[in-house]
């Protein structure tokens, strides 16, 4: 299983992904699902990927060698814009289906895979995008911004409750790491290190890339402080009166 | 869906049900999930049901017409004790089995039920059971008082936090709301109003029976400070140092 979850906020883009790949539980191991391109000045775009590892893995080196979509071969180095890159995500997962999609279902596998793909290219605004493993897609909006890839339940209450649009991107690292902790008790296949990407509206460059592990000070003191905040959160609530 | 909640802590037992009944998000409708069995001074059996409704229905309208077991015919009203009784609904569960199993298998239809039982039958301690479509079924223990049916991913974050055995009920019944709060935002297909039942152990009687639906200022009053709780709480987790 996987945990990703991207924002796309006022100020910019937070994505944070898990590591852990697993085929059954005895059988895992850490395999990282986000890859950045960035053209300093020109276009940042970052891709997560949720869903079987040898198609999401297909999908990503057809992206580094070339997708043909309407007669032109482009990565997403050469895209023009966020919605053709989506498109071009599309395109891959689509030829992959169409390589693997037959032999999978012959031996009743399904072709599962989701990519979260966002950032900003020079000309228009940032734009954030989740492509599902028929290779449509669709489009973060203020009204709901923010996707989550796979295990996704454990981790939203958090969200729902708390991210809008104009949540920061200081408030978002912070949200996004105790929705990931959530998951990572409750389900042995997300596991840690985590990648983390951040990405400010209109800077056309990476603001911060960093692997978190267990031992990061700062993520273990948010892990433990979240528990007992948790906890004096729900002390402070009224005992309803017909108790 | 549904999303059923039961504690088994040291002061007694805890039940919330949803009532909500959906085939298809267009065919909703509000079915009480929760039966007690009371017999004030010698025993108090609660049940909560989720899956495939036709099933649930005739598992409990077995169980109150009563089922063979051990060449005995039992209800919940005369089985000796909680075991007995845990075994009696996976009686019951298979009979609904050997008769609507084929027919269900034959379209397609899984056959989807769980059921938790819990309760105290005087002469014994209190305990609690989840009871599996299978027929079997595993008992709550110390190390994990609660047990969770149908949607339970949403609600379990705050439970894993919080719970343990010495949680008190009146703790519990914050802890169950706020549980099944989260349940109610993230699936439509878990609805109100609830059904809540206290037990408090070595009574042998209902301490409360409640059902709550929106209008009810308690629960309105939890739903909207555990949001503002939890906000506040988020608030005051330090911002990582790498950021």
């Amino acid at each position: 299983m996987t945990y990703c979850v991207a924002l796309r906020l006022t100020e910019g883009l937070v994505f944070l992904a898990d590591t852990r790949t697993n085929a059954g539980v005895d059988r895992i191991a850490t395999f990282g699902k986000m890859k950045v391109v960035e053209q300093a000045g020109e276009r940042v775009i970052v891709t997560m990927t949720a869903g079987n590892l040898a198609i999401t893995q297909s999908v990503m080196n057809r992206l580094a060698e070339g997708v043909e979509l309407d007669g032109e071969t482009h990565t997403l180095k050469s895209v023009p814009n966020l919605f053709h890159a989506a498109r071009l995500v599309g395109a891959a997962m689509r030829a992959v289906y169409a390589t693997d999609g037959a032999a999978l279902a012959a031996q009743d596998i399904s072709f599962e895979a989701s990519i979260a793909i966002g950032g900003q290219v020079k000309g228009e605004r940032q734009r954030l995008f989740q492509v599902y493993a028929a290779g449509n897609f669709i489009e973060a909006t203020d009204d709901t911004p923010f996707f989550q890839l796979g295990e996704h339940k454990y981790g939203k209450p958090i969200l729902d409750r708390v991210v809008n649009k104009t949540t920061t991107i200081d408030e978002a690292i912070k949200l996004a790491l105790i929705s990931m902790d959530s998951t990572l008790r409750s389900n042995l296949s997300v596991g840690l290190p985590l990648d983390l990407v951040i990405y400010r509206n209109d800077t056309f460059k990476v603001a911060l890339q960093k692997r978190i592990d267990s031992e990061d000070p700062s993520f273990r003191v948010i892990r433990e402080r979240w528990g007992s905040a948790l906890r004096e959160a729900f002390k402070s609530l009224p005992q309803p009166d017909w108790t």
